[in-house]
């Protein structure tokens, strides 16, 4: 069995959309990221910190899903990261609120024993110098390491950010991030800078305009399925990538062939995501639903062209 | 030999892009159609006004490539419609420097008699009095006929355009065009009101995020090729829609199958088109380059998923 561990904020979100508001909410990258790869059926472990005000509760929703949360620290007399955040009429665009960073500001991770034999790592958006410290406590190098950042890293701690970029194996970040990282406007250009920096595989995460994925002179895209309604997109882009590093981690085949596929599954999950606010939607879907939307997919995307060249 | 008749602008362009400006050149919808559906070995024709200051030499470059050119009227003492416009620096926007429609606005169109029989019309982004004014001249219905439009004419003829879009199988429009002709953003939606218009085919255009083809109930999404460097978007809408109609008219087949093929082939010219100036790029494509780049979208987009359910 694929053993992947995950390190990312387990947070309160409060969300407000067109279509409603809700109060604080079960959040936060690693949750996203977990519950996508759980469809995998991995041995995956969540490394974190959460506050005293946190319920027993929300631990237990996520063991449910069989993830191990050894690697969760609580702080009883802390509160939780929380983040709130208003979309825009159309969803492609957010206001942060708030960003309380509670006991996240002094955040120091701890592997547990039993993952620091991880094949597959999941590097969730925080601070570089966190996602460093777990990338130190590994001590053989895992099959594959995913990076995900956001352009708040690329702004305050770039070169603590830019060690980090160099160990990994892939990287994900949004079409501007690739564009403030690499200063090219051009994706294809802005990959093959990157490229440069560390990272064999890149990842552009386009939103509702899909995902590319740039390894050296090779591309693969996978748009978003276009659905009838988004109702939020907060999670997304984790889900995304827990799909993408859980078909990885449970197919333990890391080639751009598989990849192609992991991006699919990535965006499945993530399509599902964006259909009720938070993480509501990722807890409950069946295999066959998961099924009948990558048919939905294959249908979207394949063609057959016969070339005479 | 399939027979398919072109209606839309010839006309003069001057544009301006963050690489460079040019002076006038020669553009318009039927320009760019006629080129990109030159590659399909049809017999093609187009319908359109020029004034007594276009150069011959152009008229030369179009039958040059075995467009008959007899629907096109040459009005001595007129002066050609002129468009300007420059690019922002991402090549996302334009401003629109000047219209002069001069001829444009008192065309008369008048179908050559070679043409009452043709299979495929395309109606290419023009007043849509003249789109119905060529519509009324086909006695025979054609087997497709394809509406290119824009906002334009919804802001100010939104009837007369209704009665046309009521008329096509096809319709070609961009996102923002789509939801303000449905009044509905999710692009699904849109979709749906405006296949109870008329079009049996919704074609989404999206730039450099690709294309949508809508059928009812299914759904093709074709992403505009990565590219390392895109010069000047002119034309680009117009390109594809000539690959498109030009592919479905070259094989004889309107089935939603093909269609997807025919997305593909309109994608594939668009790329060529926006990598130089103006058409310059659609003068001289050889059948192995094309296919070429067909092979990339085939790598760009094609993967193997097996299905559980």
């Amino acid at each position: 069995m694929g053993k992947l561990l995950i390190v990312g904020t387990v947070a309160f979100d409060a969300i407000e959309t067109p279509f409603g508001k809700t109060d604080k909410i079960l959040g936060g990258a690693a949750t996203y990221i977990g519950l996508s790869a759980s469809y995998f059926n991995l041995d995956s472990g969540l490394i974190s910190v959460v506050g005293g005000d946190f319920p027993e509760e929300y631990l237990q929703l996520l063991r449910d899903k069989k993830m191990d949360l050894s690697g969760v620290e609580v702080v009883k007399d802390g509160k939780t990261f929380f983040w709130s955040g208003r979309y825009n009429y159309n969803l492609n665009t957010r206001d942060t609120l708030i960003t309380d960073l509670n006991v996240l500001a002094d955040f120091k991770p701890v592997v547990p024993d039993h993952f620091t034999d991880c094949g597959f790592l999941m590097l969730g958006n925080l601070h570089p110098a966190v996602q460093m410290s777990v990338i130190n406590q590994i001590p053989k190098r895992p099959k594959l390491v995913v990076l995900d950042t956001m352009n708040f890293w690329m702004d305050n701690t770039l070169d603590e950010l830019m060690e980090v970029i160099e160990k990994v194996d892939v990287i994900t970040i949004n079409d501007e991030e690739a564009r403030q990282l690499s200063g090219e406007y051009s994706l294809v250009r802005a990959a093959q800078k990157i490229h440069k920096m560390g990272p064999k595989f890149v990842v552009i995460k386009k939103g509702e305009h899909g995902a590319l994925l740039f390894n050296n002179g090779d591309v693969f895209f996978a748009p978003a399925l276009p659905l009838e309604e988004v109702f939020d997109p907060t999670g997304a882009g984790d889900t995304f990538a827990g799909g993408f590093i859980g078909y990885l981690a449970s197919t333990h085949d890391i080639s751009f062939e598989n990849m192609k596929r992991a991006i699919i599954y990535g965006s499945n999950f993530a399509s599902f995501c964006v259909e009720k606010f938070g993480a509501e939607r990722m807890f409950d879907l069946s295999q066959e639903e998961i099924q009948r939307r990558l048919k939905q997919f294959k249908q979207l995307t394949q063609f057959e062209i016969e070339l005479t060249h």
